[in-house]
This record gives C-alpha cells, sequence and structure tokens, in this order.
C-alpha cells in the first residue's frame, strides 16, 4: 500500500483483506490498527462497521472478477469462455491463501440476508451469473437463465470443496461445468 | 430439552444451535449463558471453545445426515434415492432458519482447515459423498467416484445459492444432480 493512500483507503484495504482472511467477526480496533487509522477517524468515514463490510466487499468486487473472468481481449468462443472461469478458479483454489468465494463467505458468516454486507455480496455474486448468461445466449443454449444458475452454483460448490477438503480441486469444476454445457449441448 | 440433561449434553445442544444460527465467534460466555451451565463447569468438561465447536458439529451430524438421507426402509433405485437428497434439501432451504450446510458453513467461517472442527466437517461432508458413491456404484455409474463429487459440489453450490439469494431453490439442485446423473447415463 502506498503512504499516499487515504485513510478511507487504507481503511477499505485493511478491511477486504482482513474479513476475507479472518472473518467478519474481527474487531473494529483490529481493523483500525491494520489500517493505521484511529477508531475515531474510522466512525467518520464510516457509520458503522457494517458499513465497512459492505464497502471493502463492493470494493473488492472488480479485483475479483478481473482475476476470474475472461479479459476485454479474450476472443474465444462462448463455452471455452466459461470453463476458463472454472480453470482460473482451480488456479486460485491451489493457491495458499484461497479460503472460498468472498461473497458467499461473507453470506454465510452474516448470516442475515438484509445486512448491508449481505445484499453486496447478492449483487456481486449475481455478476457471475449475469456472465454466464450473457456467454450462453451468444452460444444459442436453450435455457441460458437456468443454465447459467447450474452454472453458478458448480462454481460456488467448488469453492465449498476446495475450503472443506483444503486439497486441490484437480480440475473437477471444469469438468462438472463441461458435463452440464454437454448436456445443453453448448459445443 | 429436558431438565435432566447433563450440563455436557446441554453445552453441546445449546453450542449446536448458537454457532449454526449466529457463527463461530459466539462467545463462550453467551454459550455457557445460553446452556445454563457456568463457564468453570464448561472448562472441566471441554479443553476449549474449539473442541466444543468440535464436538457439537460432530453430533449434529446424525441429525443432518438423517433429515436429508433416506432412511433404513427407503426401497427406491438409486437414482431416486440420490435426487431424493436434493429434494429435502429444497425443503430445508423453504424453512425460514436454513443457513446453508453447516459443515460448509462451519469450515468457511473457522478458516484453518487444521481446526478441530474443521477437521470434523470435512469427515461428515466426506459422508454425503460416500453416499452418493454407494448408490452409484448400486447403478452401475461408469465412474462412481468422480460422479459422487460432482454432487456433492452441486448440492454445496445450492446450499450457498439459498444463502446468497435468500429466496426459495424451487428445484434447481435436483434439475441439476438429475442434469449430471442423465449425463452419466445414470438412469
Amino acid at each position: 500500500m502506498t503512504t499516499s493512500a487515504t485513510p478511507r483507503e487504507r481503511l477499505l484495504s485493511a478491511a477486504g483483506e482482513l474479513f476475507y482472511r479472518d472473518g467478519m467477526g474481527i474487531g473494529v480496533d483490529a481493523l483500525c490498527k491494520a489500517a493505521g487509522v484511529s477508531k475515531k477517524s474510522m466512525y467518520q468515514l464510516f457509520r458503522s462497521k457494517d458499513e465497512v463490510i459492505a464497502e471493502s466487499l463492493a470494493g473488492s468486487g472488480p479485483v475479483y472478477e478481473a482475476a476470474l473472468l475472461p479479459g476485454p481481449d479474450d476472443r474465444r468462443p462462448p463455452r471455452e469462455r466459461i470453463l476458463g472461469v472454472f480453470e482460473r478458479q482451480d488456479l486460485m483454489a491451489a493457491e495458499g491463501n484461497f479460503l472460498g468465494c468472498p461473497f458467499v463467505s461473507a453470506a454465510v458468516e452474516l448470516k442475515d440476508p438484509e445486512h448491508p454486507g449481505s445484499v453486496v455480496a447478492r449483487r456481486l455474486k449475481q455478476h457471475l451469473t449475469d456472465f454466464f448468461q450473457a456467454e450462453l445466449v451468444a452460444a444459442e443454449a436453450e435455457d441460458p437463465g437456468t443454465l447459467a444458475v447450474q452454472l453458478t452454483i458448480v462454481f460456488d460448490g467448488t469453492s465449498a470443496r476446495a475450503v472443506v477438503q483444503a486439497q486441490a480441486l484437480a480440475g473437477i469444476g471444469t469438468t462438472t461445468a463441461a458435463a452440464l454445457l454437454d448436456a445443453a449441448g453448448v459445443k
């Protein structure tokens, strides 16, 4: 982190890292200490810890999506672009610090679907489904809406497996997604 | 809970409920208060909160499995017995207090695969995969091991969807599992 980052930026950056690594139970004291910001400053910038959670999740969305989704120069056909997401997930899970999809983890930990963080998590999780759906429409799949949800389910179940089993995925997400694409005739 | 329950039973029962409902961050004070047991008694019965987490998860395993898996009198063919798990999951998720698979939630929240609770969660999650695999062997599926893992992934992704979206699953888990069984020729 550069020293020119504002207290707000430092707080959101520390929050994104700590909430993901240690969970939503991290206290405001630990958060402020990691960010090098006083509690007083934090409460001048954010109404509550809940707001910090929601904003830090919203901020991490584009980073996570950039790591998973094909870039603007990717010209592969829809099926390969979809399977590429699962291949990237496989690589991500192989890294030592993978703790699952940050949006699913946030919703699981917050327990309350109306929590501002859960609302952001739901919106960002939908981005992945929207990406799948747009690709499936381009591939002229018969029921792109349902298949996009099914691929999201495979993605999240694969993430859960990585967390629960704590071992390499060995391509199981890609294989499972490919089986569903095959069954739907998406070539 | 009957008043004849021992302090140990009361602690594990309260722990199972509170950890699932409010998360693993629940403090020892709140836990002991809910169980009507002193902290001193708790630490005479369990070495640590981590041990309470692990034992309460282990205790909830059979209850969760009994709610999901077919009973001993179920004589349906393997495919129906497998899909029945997803139908029951659908009903469970439609209940107001569904917060996902307790074993996945525990692993997600604990963050540490070596935590005693994560070790129990991994073992209990494997039971579901083992059930699928035994049914697939009975159905003479070609690669029962891989397909059992894929069905577990669908199960956990569907659970994640219920938590993140906070809306009825409307049979999407069953449909997705059926698509994989169809693709594998399991009739």
